[in-house]
């Protein structure tokens, strides 16, 4: 079976966007990743569209969107689950490319959260928790990752400095990324006397809301050899899903389906997490990155605060994690980020990343978290 | 390339099923597809589910859909294209398994319509046409489609006759289809004389919103001839889109997107309309299915209330279209529909259909739109 290359990628600036309309940041990424891998819009075969739908006035958003690029009459859908839409659509237009079917795909993220009130915005978040037995009592997404964080307190002895660590080291490269939403340092002490949100979470220890969109475009081996000097592929591609439920969840300390989407994107890339040089991961609350540590095997089970502790997932420990800002600092439009995740991957490998730059990034991973983890979808990213 | 086939189908009865939840339902008609397929829930590798999400109290459906059909921890995403979501989760199911990753997929369109109230529901709708430019001025679904029966009415002579005439035999066969809404025999003086909607339509020129789930289990070509005897295989798949404005389209007479799509499905299969013995076409609206006839070739342009005028899409006639009632008497929850198509047609193509069962189906059609044709999805399937 043929291998799926990345030959365009294109980001648009994550944030408040009240400057433009869903449509006109899918547009932004588009353009960009097409004038990146030199293609004309004609060339492209398909489209994936990532989105929550309900965030937007206009909903089924597929169609919008992408006749917004000219891209009728041809085929076009919308993945959606939750968080991980967008590493979802990527899978779905990686399937079609190896199915044959289609020879060029481009997968678009895109969200605008800031066209509803916060209030809103917490209410549709909400119902992504399970609705008939939990968010009915208060279940928000800070007080399920607060769970998450005290256990992982509880029986590791991760540190209330462990958590503000991830978040400085976040806000540390996200001010070198132009693209982010936070362009500022932040000290472990701000962080700590930031206003409480659900205990042990202050406002550092959360990611934001954001509007934003980012593309990749995806093409068959043949294809991408042809187009492209320094394609990337996709090597390995793993997923997995969970219980809505914390309540059927074997343990609270990490998510079992992202080590079941690790070792599958593992296995078919012929990797492990030694292998990894850099890696975009969901932390969309400090204890996320930390869980996502161990849960990809960077390092052991219980070990994720001494790795951020030790600065390993800084650039120069042992692998390098968000080193974009992460969700933390860049922004979290829902739709977008995985999306936004394999564009971050796709440039470190290709070199292109400037002062963030990982050196000798051969080997790249994304981890996209859906909810809780209701779903994860891991990428194992390679250059030649 | 290997071919795809359908080893397992279920369906719930369709309607206001205030008796389940959309999980419920979407259990029934899974479990119903397993025991078709003589299969154990452990032989499905992943999941795809097709839904509107924004109907349901609970949001990102895939997660908690699947995990009461107890498919955790394998793959699972949900596919939205408003009312063409069920063909276009096949599509996604149907490139998986051509593409290798996956052997047996179930795809379960399910959706709840009936828990929000009408204005709600109509509210949501109307947001699937172009919110920016249209459904500002009132162009809710009927009024779209009204523009389509008043322009074919003046181009090609059609008469409301027709369009009852529509109604009519989709009652007709609802009636004999006990997992249909409205299972009762309606006159064409009756349609004529029901409660004006958007002239020309009447109330039973529209179909009607519905709760309700489908099921079908897709296999390699492989695995399906080794768990069945009776194979029905995914022939053609065609799928095109089009502009969310009317004032985008080259004519109001047809769908653009249904051509492209029936011709990229016949191509694919290496048939024509001729081959085709029955068929289940998007009768969302009376006029609907008489373009449907013109747009998938079943007769030339303009000829589609010829075509229903003569019986021609009865059984006995040319070609029998909307054998279970169609949308129109079957009812439509909108991300089950396209599922319950396939289902129809797989079960015609078994010989299974009872005394609708029309006679040497060997070869059949689904046609599956979403909003007014900015996505359209055809499938021709086959059996051996």
């Amino acid at each position: 079976m043929s291998r799926v290359g990345i030959v365009g990628i294109g980001h648009t600036a994550f944030g408040r966007r009240s400057d433009a309309t869903v449509q006109e940041l899918a547009f932004d990424a588009f353009a960009e990743a097409l004038h990146d891998a030199g293609l004309e819009r004609d060339a492209v075969d398909a489209s994936v569209i990532a989105a929550v739908p309900e965030y937007h006035k206009q909903r089924s958003l597929a169609g919008v969107v992408q006749e917004y690029l000219g891209l009728c009459p041809k085929p076009t859908w919308l993945v959606e689950v939750a968080c991980a839409s967008g590493s979802a659509a990527i899978r779905t237009a990686w399937l079609a490319i190896r199915a044959g079917v289609h020879d060029v795909v481009a997968v678009i993220g895109c969200q605008k959260m800031t066209e509803l009130e916060t209030a809103e915005v917490l209410a549709l978040m909400g119902r992504v928790g399970e609705v008939q037995w939990e968010s009915c009592f208060g279940t928000t997404f800070p007080a399920y990752y607060a769970m998450f964080a005290r256990r992982h307190m509880h029986e590791f002895g991760t540190r209330p400095e462990h958590l503000n660590g991830v978040a400085v080291k976040n806000h540390h490269y996200g001010a070198l990324n132009p693209l982010a939403m936070f362009r500022k340092e932040i000290t472990a002490e701000k962080a700590a006397a930031s206003d409480p949100v659900a205990s042990p979470f202050h406002v550092y220890d959360c990611c934001a809301n954001a509007d934003g969109a980012a593309c990749v475009i995806l093409a068959s081996e043949s294809r991408a050899r042809e187009m492209s000097t320094r394609p990337v592929w996709l090597a390995g591609m793993g997923c997995g899903s969970d219980s809505m439920s914390v309540l059927r969840r074997p343990h609270l300390t990490g998510l079992p389906s992202a080590e079941r989407a690790a070792a599958e994107a593992y296995a078919m890339a012929g990797v492990g997490p030694r292998d990894i040089k850099v890696a975009d991961v969901h932390d969309c609350f400090t204890i996320a990155e930390i869980m996502a540590y161990e849960d990809l095997g960077f390092c052991a089970k219980g070990e994720g605060g001494r790795f951020i502790a030790e600065r390993e997932s800084y650039i120069g420990g042992r692998l390098p994690v968000n080193v974009d800002g992460g969700l933390k600092a860049k922004g979290h439009p829902i739709g977008a980020t995985g999306v936004s995740m394999t564009y971050e991957i796709a440039k470190q490998l290709r070199g292109d990343a400037g002062e963030r730059q990982v050196p000798g990034a051969d080997v790249g991973l994304t981890h996209n978290v859906g909810g809780i983890g209701q779903y994860c979808f891991v990428q194992v990213l390679a250059r030649d």
